[in-house]
């Protein structure tokens, strides 16, 4: 029974954004690829260099570094079918300069180029589109331009843009109580919180996800989304369904942004309720078939076959990029409006900054959020969606440009690698602007 | 414990082909579809209308029907990628004739029309190839032009094919004992079979596959192959490759057929080792790549990633039939040779009728089996894979034809559809003859 529900939490460590114990001195970047620690080689693999779901440490660095892009041999997936007609085209025009751009990193004073920044931030892969080109695009560790690499929580700014759709669309009422669209979470402390609330992250849940604290709802809400059997005996939520249930409040609702994954999951509840499809199918019939992604793309599931609308989608960085392109592009693709202008510009217009501010996020001021994404204000218009190890799909109209970028970070929390990207992402804006 | 050993029984069920005592007057056809029965329909699904892979039953009429077309929801799985270029075409040229092809059940002496045999072999979908246009596509239950299904032990024919290809390439020797190519398999049973006994199925091994019987072997290979975490204490193989290890000879080699899905797992293994990649990656890059299949395909895994290579191939009907072409076609497609047109000669001039006499298949008499292909010997050239639940492809040169199917018979064993399946393929052959 132990193990069972060891299993239970090892395989959802990925849910949400908060900083983990990590190793002092992990392993430097080329020290701890796959290849390297020699991973899940031969037929069988060397049992000590075997990974399992039942692996308590599999989610962990450097086994981390080889899961990240094989969630699908390890639990069961939703796909995201992409459209019969083949690959976009996407056209290389690499600028060789790029590797040699410096910045200065948030936490220091010394330079260091985006060539060095990719080591620091344990790259996985990373790719720069200006005007639509790409201008960088670089691979390593388990990831290459056709496999797939989770985006832990980049899936909820996904859950979130699709639920601005059906609001820009007249077909979710953003004011609305989530009970009106939901009626299974009338008593939640979702029931009378409004849809924008839930997209904005304003709700005021009595819910932690403090990984260090054995008490806190987040384990109880791994334990209903892992899709393994419960062990017997086993009385809690067996579903992301039946989980947010059972969410209570904690004082008012709208008064501050709180960063909680469950908020990501009611908003896919709300997207399915709205469309009568998965956020799945929905996003394949939206956004994956419409954008010529190359391959197919997925969402982790819990028992009963719900995406995991918080964490659990996969894809290959250059769909990625397609996405993002879709989005820098205001929802355009090919000259066709794939989704609404509106949705898009509801999200760069930003959240409350003064919400934003009470989460206290030090290398974030003055940002927002909306529709789940991370609004900059930074004068280029950037914004952004952050995953727990360093993924990233982040657009600067100003600058024309998208940046998306896979990584497996041995610290979970974006604290970690903020100081070496973003200062980096702003340098590369410049460097491409002043091309012109 | 109980429940989790009953949840790595329920979950490989399908891995053989024998018959399952099953309900005496199951639910007809069109009264036991998944949208008939409501299975996981909304958000939530009704309790008493969810699947779980937990589910004692979740692979059992009538749960079955919805089951096929959600293996990947279920449980973990390996993408079998298919091309960047789209969907090739397939020339809809349809014939409304064929719904009234009149054909003798081998079991009954009244006749029985295509149209009527579509819905007595519970056919969730059926295509017909003729000269390479469809001629026949008709879908029903679960599945649609769109949606993958569980091809069961059809899979064996396409391991088989993998084989034979090395085989035709000079890359496996076929009289070479297996231990030469997998070391790890000298103390097995297979150590000392030849890759072409193994390949045939004429390996003398201490197996049953018998379901009924509780100590069957096939029970510890069942759990062996689960992707679910072992209980504590389970100290049995933990893999398909550890598995096979520990099979047993009986008698000598060469001798009998004796349909075993381990003999499939190991030609799997053998492919593998080989090749240095996966079955799923071999089949993607030899085969699903190249016809213009029109979504990845999928393999069901252990719990280390390996594809169940005796029956855990998942894919659309058409992508079945592209692959039927190909195996028509000599493996030539689109002018080019995809993989040698020997390999598919060996297969096709057929195995030991002596041999397979021995296993007392009543209604496939002066059959034979090579390369994991069921070879009729019926003066059109018939041959076809074969799945649990009626799954087919089945390829007839005379013909030009070819015809897959993809079912969820509630009977476990090609003996419920044969008699309303192998002369109804000769009438629809000899119609399209026919029609010259």
């Amino acid at each position: 029974m132990k193990t069972t529900i060891s299993v239970f939490l090892s395989a959802w460590l990925f849910l949400g954004g908060s900083a983990m114990a990590a190793d002092k001195s992990p392993l430097p970047a080329d020290e701890s690829t796959p290849d390297a620690l020699g991973w899940m080689q031969g037929f069988p693999p060397p049992a000590d260099k075997t990974i399992r779901f039942s692996d308590p440490d599999y989610f962990a660095f450097p086994k981390l570094r080889w899961t990240v892009c094989h969630f699908r041999e390890l639990m069961p997936t939703a796909a995201v079918r992409n459209g019969n007609d083949g690959a976009s085209e996407l056209i290389v025009d690499l600028d060789a300069g790029l590797d040699a751009v410096e910045f200065t990193p948030l936490d220091g004073d010394a330079p260091m180029t985006w060539r060095e920044a990719f080591d620091a931030n344990y790259t996985d892969g990373i790719l720069v589109l200006h005007k639509g080109r790409i201008v960088y695009e670089r691979y390593d560790g388990c990831l290459n331009k056709q496999t797939l690499h989770g985006a832990m929580s980049v899936t909820k700014s996904l859950t979130g843009l699709m639920a601005e759709v059906l609001v820009a669309e007249g077909k979710l009422d953003e004011s609305a109580p989530v009970s009106d669209v939901i009626p299974e979470l009338e008593q939640s402390a979702f029931g009378d919180a409004t849809v924008r609330q839930v997209l904005d992250m304003t709700t005021a849940l009595d819910y932690s996800e403090d990984y260090s604290d054995p008490k806190a709802e987040v384990w109880t809400y791994a334990a209903a989304g892992s899709p393994l059997p419960k062990p017997a005996g086993f009385e809690g939520p067996r579903s992301y369904f039946e989980y947010l249930q059972t969410v209570k409040k904690k004082s008012e609702h709208g008064e501050a942004f709180g960063y909680k994954t469950v908020n990501a999951d009611a908003a896919g509840w709300l997207v399915a309720k709205t469309t009568g499809t998965s956020v799945a199918d929905y996003l394949s019939s939206r956004i994956w078939t419409k954008i010529g992604a190359s391959r197919e793309a997925f969402y982790t599931v819990d028992s009963i076959g719900t995406p995991f609308a918080g964490g659990g989608f996969n894809a290959t960085l250059r769909d990625l990029a397609r996405f993002g392109q879709l989005v820098l592009n205001e929802g355009q693709w090919n000259g066709e409006q794939v989704i609404p202008a509106k949705a898009i510009d509801r999200i760069r217009e930003g959240g409350s900054k003064e919400a934003f501010a009470k989460a206290g996020y030090g290398l974030l001021e003055g940002w927002s959020y909306r529709g789940m994404w991370w609004v900059s204000h930074d004068g280029h218009g950037s914004f952004s969606a952050r995953g727990v190890h360093g993924q990233t799909v982040w657009i600067n109209p100003a600058a024309s440009m998208v940046i998306v970028r896979f990584a497996s970070n041995p610290v979970a929390g974006n604290a970690a690698n903020d100081p070496t990207s973003l200062p980096a992402y702003r340098a590369v804006a410049d460097y491409l602007m002043s091309r012109e």
